[in-house]
């Protein structure tokens, strides 16, 4: 099908991608002169934010997922497709999906399809590592972890329930240091009653970070406050530790090795496969280093946006990975084409550093801020109120804000049910 | 490993199945003086006459599901364990699980693994047209409902458009009539704004019923009412309508043909096979007929109680399969092993029966008690309510009334995200 067929009197743009860079370069395009399409291979924009939080069993997946096209809904000139796209054809300007079903040409393309997880040339990790980029991956994480005490309480060899009460988690990043957080909480205070012939407070969580510190995109001195915090949490954090290896049954830093049974990856990302149609240089991490006005440099159709663009912040520095990022690229991208059409020039992209936010578990939150930066208590309840909002929906603030409520103050996690392939291994 | 080794003083109760038949009985064993174990494949307790609203959308698979060890964590005799159980030995009183890593001897046991979707033997269908007994089945549903309007919206050819936009349900029982009066609303309200190129208010949903009327456990004025009130809400209802094939793009009635891409089965039940270990006769149903104490005639330690259990109420009727049935089954199992242990006699069970009702749609449901029989707005109300308070825990009846209560003022669904496989056919 060509999906543009009927209407070519109004240019077409199409935005691949419905994460924080599409969809707000979707809503930015509301009243423009422009048809406009959106792709995506799920049908709903995740608050990635939130993702460890379905992760650990405090929130359920739909409680931070909406369905796109109902984000999308009010928007007249615009459709949307749930849609796996395979290629684009820059030439033709022509994105391809479904495996040749779909051909969706474009006057604007902007490019917002993210990045998916790096594990440094060991693919064969993926299986034994899951990372958390989508609601998919949280459930997969929230399985393995509750998983992991249900065969511990099972389990009469002392040395394979270690292994199942210890678990690894490989990224110092926020990520890494959100789980790393919440996990030992988790053990501890909302699932301890509930076993016979484990204590579940023995969980131990191991935090490896390859680098000198984590948190490395926030001060020393936070970063050094952050991991006080995982330790008092019960976390153990371990810093310039290099995984070379992955079994089912231990992960390697170096030579040493570490018996546990569940490992989660948090560490390295590599941007979407489609940025190589682009024909244009990529970075290390494989992301697409754009003009100023965001777009690619030898098709200024073309606009890449979010964490798939390698924007430049200050010589030297890129603009960060982040949520308020993507949303600044993905409307700012949207924003000049409006420009153009209207016969003004392209204005470049200017990053408004918002501050970074990074929360650490219960009351333990670090924030940093242009002018000033501040740890624990208040910075907490910033974080949280701040998510609140920029939750999509009256509906999941509502609910969001009683799930937190009830974890607050019964310390309980409502989301624990395992779901697909329950069966217990049978190694 | 042998569950039971440590203590031996105390009589090892084990419940088979975490349903509501089991999680009563384990409920009435918590002050017994036994050790029990509950075995369950699945971690969680699911409120089962809610699966539909998970299928259509409505409600998020954490809302109706409890971890059953968190329901039981207060119990001290009890231990659980998420095990997929592979025999029972009723001569060596050994219950075997986990492809024989897992042995737990009884002295008692209530066996009640409740009931899967029968096919009438056609096994090949079970993949074209899923079933709704299990939170993962619940998605599954959900799933094929959403995606069959993706499809929909992307495809050019009108004739597979209207095989996208029609959908078959086989059975007239309470689940396939609530599907039924639920798809078509969803669709009308719910979904409409959102999509560009097909009006999802064509969606036809067609109820497939092989006896002589639907709901055929009530008064046949009510029966007649409901289907009125379907064919309302937009469903079409086939009486006498036997499916004779079912394919990936047809169901068949006798030799007519109905094109349709998406198929919900709701029609026949077959005993859990675990049944057949027992060594007793079983009914057409695979069911275990049991004595007037629910127990096994040639084994009187074990019980079973629920869906699995053929308990005769008058000549020639069986309790129903409902939830409070199951209830009182698992209850009354328990209470005959605390009467024996105490040196009384075993009571006979006698059914309860509290009434019967079944909702339909917004508004309109249909209630059969004892004395009086009602339909409409009331029965409708009274159903919401009642399924509020049975709802296992605070944090879920408080959750479901507010998306309840969200559904109904705004007609909008919340939950619906499709995960998993989100891929689009490629056929």
């Amino acid at each position: 099908m060509t999906a543009a067929a009927p209407s070519r009197a109004r240019p077409r743009v199409v935005i691949v991608g419905g994460g924080f860079a599409g969809l707000y370069a979707a809503r930015a395009l509301k009243r423009a002169p422009v048809d406009l399409t959106v792709l995506d291979r799920e049908n709903h924009h995740t608050f990635q934010p939130l993702l460890y939080q379905v992760a650990t069993a405090v929130l359920a997946p739909s409680e931070i997922a909406n369905p796109i096209r109902w984000l999308l809904r009010r928007q007249k000139n615009t459709e949307v497709f749930l849609a796996h796209v395979d290629r684009i054809d820059p030439a033709k300007r022509v994105v391809y999906a479904d495996g040749g079903k779909l051909e969706v040409p474009y006057d604007y393309l902007i490019l917002a399809t993210g990045s998916r997880h790096a594990y440094f040339g060991h693919p064969e990790w993926e299986p034994l590592a899951p990372g958390l980029k989508t609601i998919d991956d949280a459930r997969e994480i929230r399985r393995r972890f509750l998983l992991a005490f249900e065969e511990a309480e099972k389990c009469d060899d002392p040395a394979v329930r270690d292994e199942w009460l210890t678990m690894v988690i490989v990224g110092g990043g926020p990520t890494g240091v959100e789980l790393a957080g919440m996990l030992p909480d988790v053990a501890r205070r909302a699932l301890r009653r509930d076993f016979r012939r484990i204590d579940t407070a023995r969980l131990r969580v191991v935090l490896l970070e390859g680098g000198k510190r984590i948190l490395p995109a926030f001060p020393e001195k936070l970063s050094a406050h952050a991991q006080r915090d995982l330790e008092q949490l019960g976390a153990t954090v371990r810093t310039g530790a290099l995984v070379t290896r992955i079994e089912k049954d231990a992960v390697y830093v170096g030579s040493e090795r570490i018996p546990c049974r569940t490992v989660f990856w948090a560490a390295g990302n590599a941007g979407s496969p489609l940025a190589k149609f682009l024909g244009v240089p990529l970075d290390p991490m494989g992301r697409v280093k754009v003009a100023p006005d965001l777009s690619v440099p030898s098709h200024p159709e073309v606009f890449v946006a979010g964490d798939l663009a390698q924007v430049t912040w200050h010589p030297g520095l890129s603009v960060p990975g982040v949520a308020p990022a993507a949303i600044q690229e993905g409307t700012h991208a949207a924003k000049n084409i409006v420009r153009e059409l209207r016969g003004e020039p392209r204005a470049p992209f200017e990053y408004w550093n918002k501050g970074n936010l990074a929360t650490i578990g219960r009351h333990k939150a670090i924030a940093d801020f242009p002018w000033f930066s501040i740890s624990g208590y208040i910075a907490w309840w910033m974080w949280l109120v701040l998510h609140i909002l920029y939750l999509a929906g009256f509906r999941n603030r509502l609910i969001v804000a009683i799930e937190w409520g009830y974890a607050y103050f019964t310390y309980q996690r409502g989301a624990r049910v395992i779901t697909a392939h329950t069966e217990p291994e049978r190694d």
